[in-house]
């Protein structure tokens, strides 16, 4: 039986401002990345956040970002790799203090906004932000956007790893994204998402815009918790997912070459 | 042979402001108390100041603070009991992880400025801090004010302990501290400060400035790191004890009541 | 014919987190007190809040407060004097400058949230920062609740001031609020609200839940713009009390004692 | 007789963390570009540094930057250009509010940090800078950096300007800087830097470290605050251009192109 893990960014609320509809997802969601105060979320969000995904045997993850709460941590910051390490690690160690906090264990980390689009495209940038998890978390899961430089830096490092893809966004034959304001880039309807991802995960590859399906990791798939449509498609893709035959569960990790 | 510790606030700088003389003080102290990135520190500085610790051999701590760089955590801040329970949570996961980074271990917590104060009058404030501390970290030694309502906390709650006193501050006859402004509330002479530490070890107790001995728990002796004489009078009490045959080690903490 | 105005707290977004209906309220208020960016609001808020309300006509204040976004200024801290006026004197030079990009003028400054609240209790913490704005802009309408220290503290200071009481909130018979969490302390009928605001502006006079009316400079009516019932009670206040045959419209300010 | 200026960046302590030797060079200069809360500075350090320039009869400029604390503002940041005008904006506002508590007035504005970098390759990104800054300040004097990206910004945008060498770095054939970490790119010693600074101004123009002269808006020349040989730099390039026959005086602003 085939078995995918589905993931949702969590816990970007901020002091009294409220985003997304973090109780509705993680009911739809097996892994919860969770934001950890620089870019979105306090201690207080934190301990809320992964207290729910706990009650709903939901797996957690730390999100960590730029520090950059007015930008929510996508605007490109250019930062030495040694303070870009020790802005993983110290993020990383917080959230696994909130976890215990919450008697929850810290599964896996997702780097987040501008930081992951960097990453994307960065195999060195990759390795420093990787390396650093590895330091002080090795049995930590690293998600990476499947066919990047994140996935040639956890294979180069040989680190526990997850692919993931968007179940909203397509994508160019070289598996990279459609740029966002391009015609079809982000998939709104429900309909046409989920059997999209189905067939991803039934052929273990991405289905390019134009062009031959890439065999690649698929390991866990990104929805979103925010925006008009986002529950809709979370809702829906779970549905089609699980009537094709596909469990619904966290990813254990894969280690080496893909 | 009689053993005491000596502790100074560490890792004060943040970015590129310097803060203190970490590198001196290191050489004399046995127990380092680093800031964790809310009143002071920052990644860069906690993972510099933990690897200088260790590598002095010193013993390393958390010092959380009030999310207040620019009053340097120093300024009262009224939160509720969970949100200050999630402020140490974070911070002491925090600063675990850059202890990691530094490959050391974090073996103590103790509240810094404003709070400080503020759990030394207050034993309920006192014990949600150091609960908070009991759930995620139920072994690392909580340093406390010793004869304040700290010590009452660390008592009630069973938690692992050691208690401190001030090598520069005059105390009165019921152990509070003579107010900062209060003529000789703070000793700035080495001369009279080393002599006075070294009695009051030998002694086990707090010599007031009127009155009788009041038996304390001095486990570690709290030094300075800023200021003109603050080093003189560090190194003075470090020699002191040693001429009097006390040896400078890291606490093991006591549990229960004094 | 009698006049008032009707207030409300706007620009309270931050970054992509939004908080309140600044738009709908804006068309029933006359004067807006716009956030400065230390407990909420940015740059980018403070521009599109500004523009909006001069394109609504709306009188612009400042609503400084606070630097504690996680708190969202709600949480008292304790400043020097010197601190807590220049911390002042910089949200309203910043303000200043954003409404000159909106190429509209500041009218008035409010006090937000704790800061208010301990003003409104301490005549001589009031007179520190309405000191301030003096010192730098004298020609603002300082707004200040009516009948507490606040005002006590312009009339003292001979400041251009406004009297201002809560739509929903009930009184004491020496003028104090109802604390929330008291039974009745908060009104949440537009049917109960409106036509008791009617009855206030025409007498002249707060009307406390016991006892006799308090005769009170209601200069502005504080109306919410977050909430679920926080529209309805402002559109039928305003309904009401044009019904009634008050005009809605700034205030210009009073000088000296009421 | 000739006229030149002598500016440094001022101002750059935050809460309880000095930086900088504000008193001694505030009586070498007569032009000081005082942080604004961003990169550094908050509202009582920019009250005292704007009080001591007045009494100085230092002209006091704004210096705006990233809202990056920890990077100083030195990490380039990409933010969408209403972002920039508004961070720019509400910089100024802020500076002048503070500028009228030290009963001064703000003359001109310099951009800081990466900021100023990213603009001197820029002139798109100039023109956004200060275009927001005539929209709000328009008697503002902006100082560029002559011969760059920025100059062409102010010429195009007929803003009233002044332009800026570097008292202790080196230039190349086409004016722009040697990078630091190239062999003399930065002159530490004031028997060097003095005279020739001297020759520069009295021909107006930049002479690089090959090549022929280059014909300059020789304005303002800037010295650095900070730093073992800063102050003596910065004394020694005074007294070299009185010696030598030249005022230091405040820049008046020119418009229009060199």
């Amino acid at each position: 039986m085939k078995t995918v893990d589905l993931n949702a960014d969590m816990g970007e609320s901020f002091g009294d401002w409220v985003m997304g509809q973090d109780a509705e997802i993680l009911k739809v969601i097996s892994s919860a990345n969770v934001a950890c105060g620089f870019h979105a979320g306090d201690p207080d969000v934190m301990a809320q956040t992964m207290a729910l995904a706990k009650s709903e045997r939901v797996g957690i993850g730390a999100h960590p970002g730029f520090s950059d709460l007015q930008g929510f941590g996508r605007r490109r910051m250019h930062l030495p790799d040694k303070t870009l390490r020790h802005m993983i690690q110290y993020q990383i160690g917080a959230a696994q203090g909130m976890a215990r906090a919450a008697k929850a264990d810290l599964r896996h980390v997702k780097l987040h906004g501008a930081l992951s689009n960097m990453c994307s495209e960065d195999q060195a940038l990759s390795e420093a932000c990787y390396g650093a998890v590895q330091e002080i978390a090795p049995d930590l899961i690293i998600m990476v956007l499947a066919a990047t430089a994140q996935q040639k830096a956890v294979e180069e490092l040989g680190c526990l790893w997850a692919g993931e893809i968007f179940a909203d966004r397509a994508y160019h034959a070289d598996a990279t994204l459609v740029a966002r304001g391009q015609p079809g880039a982000v998939i709104h309807d429900p309909g046409v998402a989920a059997p999209r991802i189905v067939k991803m995960v039934q052929a273990g590859a991405i289905t390019p815009e134009t062009g031959d399906p890439i065999p690649a990791a698929i390991d866990t798939i990104c929805l979103h918790g925010d925006g008009p449509t986002a529950l809709a498609i979370a809702q829906s893709t779970r549905a089609a997912l699980q009537r094709a035959g596909i469990e619904i569960a966290c990813f254990h990790g894969r280690r080496g070459r893909f």
